[in-house]
């Protein structure tokens, strides 16, 4: 069952866009600059930087524009930004940005709840940036929601989810991040999605973006692994969660996904011990312990050595 | 890959036990025993309820008579305790149990630290609390310590967990629960494991017991069950974790595996509401928010049902 893993894979740092935007504070400007070019230290291939929404929306990254410009640009690592809209992708393409995030849903409640518009509409709307970026060469990836799950529709049909990916793809996003927005999917339910997919969908081409509300995250990341995907979303240190549920966990750590995949010989790029530093400044200024596992293990501990003393088991 | 999962697993609550030893406060006796009967309500099989040693090493466990006594009793259920040797198997006896748990190290040093006798001696030590135990029908567990690396002496040769087992199950253990008792494992290595182990042993004699100290533990147990394990231990709420790493996670929780399994279609007949519940009333008792995932998000939504009004992706 392990016989075929990859050698490598891509992990995708969305911490400074997913895990920010759900976090009560705000992190000053020049924080979240350094806190970037922290990460730009990692090894990390890929990050999210910021989201060009409006601030009425998403006031924790009001500052995108400033971030956007401000930071030290690796010519080894991908920056992206989220976009909404056309006007959004004006914002990123000023600061010269070279790949964006679309975002919608694959359930119609969550879509409109969300965004106030059908599926129909988001995938025209999408479409709208994508010819627009792409007439700049700006790269545009699809974040699409609700995947395995909608906490107002229920379980999301495969054959809808299918059709969106190939409707994006063909108008030109290089890859559609399947979510598990409120962290309802489970390993199997992964394993039977992505298979379904890869029947008509090459599979470098889907990345798969969990979150771990109910602890499955890992092992749905490990049962994606299995099914042959090789990019995957997380957020360093465990960054977000909901902010209508002190305590509901956002996306994957990072940091625990890292060392799961280097235990398992699979290769990330990533050196654990500066990401840690990058989760624990970010502690310090959202003065919250972040849930990733490995960070508080390794806080207390000398990295892989923990000595229980009284640990009878 | 999950075609040939088993339809029901059997899910071993050690909660009150491995949980507790490792919890700071003291819960008091009335208490344990009042959640030891909210347990009985759940559908769990089997209950590990307190540990007969000196309480000198786990004063939160000093009241393991009188709670051992007092519970309500389910036919349905099987009740253990852990015994570190013959002295604290009379105390069990005393009690009227029908099962105890012996535990020993898969590692030199880390036997040495924790019980200050070598593997061997260890052994000899089981072999006579299995004697004494078999000869009034009290039926033994054996958990063994360290099998997937040891703070101290590094990897562990998984020849020498084969022939530990080995030894054990020959001197009448029924069980024997593999532990990765640092939370250092990776689901590569377990399948490994597990799979080395199936050669020469029957897997339904194999229990897996995982501590989720750096957030592999759920895709542990998820390798795990691929390969063929049906017996797994966990703690409710996630009880516990490590005296000396504040914020570093224990055994799994049980509301997350459970979760995760019947998303999968395994059966485990554990009822999820009645056990969150348990694991809301140790929070009270233990004034911290207890880290299962799941307990958390249902904590403040209405169990399947998040509504993320911000939720943007």
């Amino acid at each position: 069952m392990f016989e075929k893993l990859p050698r490598k894979v891509k992990v995708v740092e969305v911490g400074m866009r997913d895990g920010l935007q759900n976090e009560k504070n705000f992190i000053p400007t020049q924080e979240k600059i350094r806190l970037i070019n922290m990460l730009n230290q990692t090894g990390l291939e890929q990050i999210e930087i910021t989201s060009f929404v409006s601030p009425k929306w998403i006031p924790q990254l009001a500052d995108s524009l400033e971030v956007a410009v401000s930071i030290e640009r690796s010519q080894n690592i991908t920056y992206s930004a989220l976009v909404p809209n056309n006007r959004g992708l004006d914002s990123a393409q000023a600061t010269g940005i070279k790949e964006v995030v679309f975002f919608l849903s694959a359930s119609e409640s969550h879509s409109q709840k969300n965004i106030n518009k059908s599926v129909k509409e988001a995938i025209r709307i999408g479409k709208e940036v994508i010819n627009q970026a792409l007439s700049v060469n700006i790269k545009v990836r699809a974040n699409l929601s609700t995947v395995f799950g909608c906490p107002f529709d229920g379980p999301t049909e495969s054959q809808k989810v299918l059709e969106i990916c190939q409707e994006l793809l063909s108008a030109g996003v290089y890859e559609v991040a399947i979510s598990d927005t409120t962290g309802v999917a489970n390993p199997k339910q992964v394993s039977d999605v992505v298979n379904f997919l890869s029947h008509d969908i090459d599979l470098n081409k889907i990345a798969v973006h969990f979150h771990d509300t109910r602890g499955s995250g890992l092992a749905n990341a490990l049962a994606a692994l299995q099914c042959g995907i090789s990019t995957f979303d997380s957020s360093f240190g465990g960054l977000g969660g909901c902010p209508f549920a002190p305590g509901a966990s956002g996306n994957i750590a990072t940091e625990d996904l890292v060392y799961m995949f280097h235990g398992m010989g699979v290769k990330t790029g990533i050196n654990l011990n500066k990401l840690v530093d990058c989760s624990r400044y970010a502690q310090k200024l959202l003065e919250r312990k972040l849930p990733s596992k490995y960070l508080q293990a390794s806080t207390f501990a000398c990295d892989e050595v923990i000595a229980w003393t009284k640990d009878y088991l």
